[in-house]
């Protein structure tokens, strides 16, 4: 990216070398790097199951019928699929470094994930962006970005970082970058708001694509809302919003995830009419969810079972993503393609029995290969290790004794109700107090509430994954347990910890950008898991995930009361109270 | 295109104004430019017909479903359809000039051609594609390009130019130009030939589309032929052929022009399962062809007679050459979309009344807007009107007395048989004197042969359109008649011309180039023909196009026997003879 490195001429020459070794392989003069014998593939083109021999050369396959490898993998009893593809997720929501969730999905036949670095551009704008790029470098899933377009999420956020136009033009021209991530906005993109619209413009003079995050939008609005330049949807909840969307032009992304699963309500699409403008998407894969689930193919899978025809689950699952993406050489099995495959025992099963990388077998029975953690420049490395800027609070810091107003939770929803005021906890009424801990700048802004519902009977709870903006936010029955979760997670520079009377019973250190742990997925879902039970241990709700139902406490833009740093705000009203 | 001409901040600030004000009118705080009120229109990407208001601003489609406009047009009674799209061909066919082939095809409802401009680069190398895409800026159908790959088409040839890939390269970064036209080198690709192979991958460079041509390729050497980089196949004449080549994953233009018409044979591509990687291309279009038939309209209506759901075959027919070409913002009615229609009757008779280009309406019930010519800079219109550079033949040029190779007309094909040797003309065995004159660099040269089959008594026959070299061809009875209509042609900087005892009996002069008129169509058709007619009255055979016919005898790269200007070659054994 920096600088000039060859040619354009010297270019053309490598790439003249690479192609015409490819040539000789798919006419036959030559041995090909590797060849699938025997194999039943999907064809994503003509549909159908089609068999023979598949060439590989350069990374790429070359032919499909009779061919002789240097390397030969008998694929007899097996269905080869293109590598499968997750068009929107927020990598951070797995709490592992990017190398990590490469090794977590990968045995899943992923080999390719289009990627919204949100979070972590909420904490440390464009350097998050910048580490997440260098991080992935190389990696055999390849990441691909969308660049976050609503960072802060709304404006009465504390965030780490303001984006404008200029930041997120600064990273369309890095070979990775499909484009403008999902425009939250919407309100202000249908009122025409410069700043928001900006970054449409910049994304299509780019020539990029626009995602979109518009639940329910209809009529004129939605209108308005696509003809900005927005290109797809993966919030859509029912077929009938879907459909609008669609016939409007939007593709339409099938989201199955940790918190949200849109699959059932959308099966209707997955017919002839309507799957061509559908991919598949999980926006948000937990830990558990991912080691228990699995990705892409759990949802080729559950797709399958509720009476979706195989191979169209298939082409929803690869090749209508990678043409969205405009990622034209991936996405099936054809000459020319990537050598990305998900071989799985049936279409039905749909489990993944070896995976290739550009014709690299990059997973094999339970079995990966070797993954290089991508050089990382020293400055980011540090930078993304020390995102937590605050001054240590006291127990003092949440003493208070004005009345503030009471976030009452609604079981199985993150949205909350307005209960009134409390000025102390209680817990016989499950009042407890909660509070939102500034991070990035020290600006000692600590905004204060009372939360009904939570369950907890003891010490206290805080985390530092906390939508959007990432300040810490904490829980307590008590003062100083508050002050000391808030500071555990300060010291290991981020994370999730349940402490009681000053100790900690579950900690998840998350260094990575206060979002992210160091430790492979396993080790960081035994630490979560271990930290849910002590939470519940302490009283937290049974139907209650303690750490995931907090982190939506601060979110600004959801109904009806939300705590920011600045105190509790009625989202409705859009007032602080 | 050249030098500074806005800041970028400044280019987005003006796009963001308009992108503003789609916006107020798509949300309706607006009037539109433009509604077409109570339309029932193609939405190609639900399959189906839709009902609404399309509202029209800036040039763009914003909303559907009830608007105000400035302008409104009431559209019952009607189908509206988004403006269809040539997937190609080479324009120069038509006889005429940019300007004059546009208003031909505006009242058939084609608002977008992708144009191949091999015949005039082949004559003026870069300063013909130039020449081209200046004398195409801002017309109302929107021509975009492919940057031919072949030229000259055969290395025996001697052409006007020469393109190497860095030629070819340095289109790329023109709007309009939207790769590299068909690669109809398909040995070179196969035997990897650097030369050949370079400008496939400096189309890949630029993540341009490079176009197939590739008539019955199939096994290894078709894998060869796509694992390379062509991604498009506009010559099959059969549907296994098609198949093989869908199969591989190239889109398929279903060709139906003057020379080759394959859409019958096509038609099972027609159907759910492969129509999605198919659209429409002509080819060829001549004069006559282009004023009785229609264009892409009339492709719709040929399909849907044989049996295609009319909806599918407006699919094709727009959408799916758009998608090819990543030209996303046409081929559909949606927001954010171009605003292109093609307004007509019903899906099956498929007249179009009416035809909108980016909201303007223009063509209406018979009448076209006014269309201003393009400007052109002086040296490109001073170089495309002369392109002859030859010293003038006598009689005395075409005069010989060695055995020469008879080329054998077979009825209804252009392919020709190997008939042995004459030494002089004989009308008895319709053996006629046939003579290339190469016209571009005054070298002299003049192949010379005979052929038999053509049926002319008297006089002589020429044309200066010859593929693919476009020297001077030339039939004759005797030497001196040959020579006037050389010098004839030569005159008027190029056409087609009929003698008899020198006196011009039929007579095209096409002064652009030599193969496009400065005349409108309908003008050119009526000399085609008339000369066509003294032609005839000549002797030539009534099942005979006196000028295609001939236009064909040169290209060396169908068998058996071609004449070029070195003289008679055998293409098959690839020697003279």
């Amino acid at each position: 990216m920096a600088g000039y490195t060859e040619s354009y001429a010297g270019k053309i020459n490598r790439k003249l070398l690479k192609k015409q070794r490819i040539i000789e392989v798919a006419a036959g003069r030559e041995k090909a790097d590797l060849v699938l014998k025997n194999a039943t593939y999907v064809n994503v083109f003509s549909g159908e199951l089609c068999t023979g021999d598949i060439a590989v050369a350069e990374g790429l396959i070359v032919g499909l019928g009779q061919y002789e490898g240097l390397q030969e993998a008998d694929m007899s009893g097996c269905i080869v699929c293109p590598g499968l593809i997750d068009a929107h997720i927020h990598l951070e929501s797995a709490l592992v470094s990017p190398r990590e969730f490469v090794k977590a999905v990968l045995p899943h036949g992923t080999t390719t994930v289009i990627c919204d670095p949100h979070e972590i551009t909420n904490v440390m704008g464009t350097d998050g962006i910048d580490y997440m790029l260098q991080a992935t470098e190389g990696l055999p899933v390849d990441v691909r970005f969308m660049i976050p377009s609503c960072v802060p999420a709304a404006p009465m956020e504390e965030a780490g970082a303001n984006l404008d136009y200029r930041d997120v033009d600064s990273f369309f021209d890095h070979p990775r970058v499909q484009g403008l991530a999902e425009m939250m906005n919407y309100p202000g993109v249908i009122a025409g708001d410069g700043a928001t619209v900006a970054k449409i413009v910049a994304s299509q003079a780019h020539h990029k694509k626009i995602d979109g995050h518009a639940p329910d939008l209809q009529g004129k609005d939605l209108d308005a809302y696509i003809a900005a330049g927005v290109y797809s949807d993966h919030e859509c909840h029912d077929v009938e919003d879907a459909l609008a969307k669609l016939r409007r032009g939007q593709f339409i992304m099938i989201r199955e995830g940790t918190a949200a699963r849109n699959l059932e309500a959308l099966m209707p699409l997955l017919t002839e009419k309507y799957y061509d403008r559908c991919m598949f998407c999980t926006d948000d894969k937990h830990p558990s969810d991912l080691l228990e689930k699995g990705h892409i193919d759990y949802i080729v899978r559950k797709a399958v079972a509720l009476g979706c025809d195989p191979i169209m689950a298939v082409q929803v699952a690869c090749h209508h993503a990678a043409r969205y993406f405009l990622l034209n050489n991936r996405g099936a099995i054809a000459p020319g393609y990537l050598a990305d495959f998900a071989v799985v025992d049936n279409l039905r099963d749909f489990n993944v029995v070896t995976v290739y990388k550009k014709g690299r077998l990059v997973y094999d029975h339970g079995v990966l290969a070797e993954i290089a953690p991508p050089p990382v420049e020293g400055y980011l490395q540090a930078r993304v290790h020390d995102t937590f800027h605050l001054t240590r609070p006291t127990a003092g810091s949440f003493a208070d004794s004005r009345p503030r107003a009471v976030l009452g939770m609604v079981p199985g929803e993150i949205t909350t109700t307005d209960r009134g005021y409390a000025t102390a906890v209680d817990l016989e009424r499950d009042i407890l107090k909660i509070a939102v801990v500034e991070r990035h700048k020290n600006t000692r802004h600590i905004g204060l509430g009372y939360i009904q519902g939570y369950g907890l009977k003891s010490g206290a709870v805080a985390t530092s994954v906390s939508h959007d903006s990432h300040n810490i936010i904490v829980v307590g029955t008590n003062d100083e347990d508050m002050a000391s979760a808030v500071n555990h997670i300060a010291d290991n520079h981020g994370g999730i910890t349940v402490v009681e009377g000053g100790r900690v019973l579950g900690d998840l250190p998350l260094p990575i950008a206060g979002l992210m742990s160091d430790g492979t997925l396993e080790a960081v879902n035994e630490a979560l898991e271990s930290a849910k039970a002590a939470a519940h241990a302490l009283g937290v709700g049974p139907d209650i995930d303690p750490f995931m139902t907090l982190s939506f406490m601060a979110l600004p833009v959801i109904p009806t009361l939300r705590l920011t740093t600045r105190g509790v705000l009625d989202v409705t009203r859009q007032q602080d109270i």
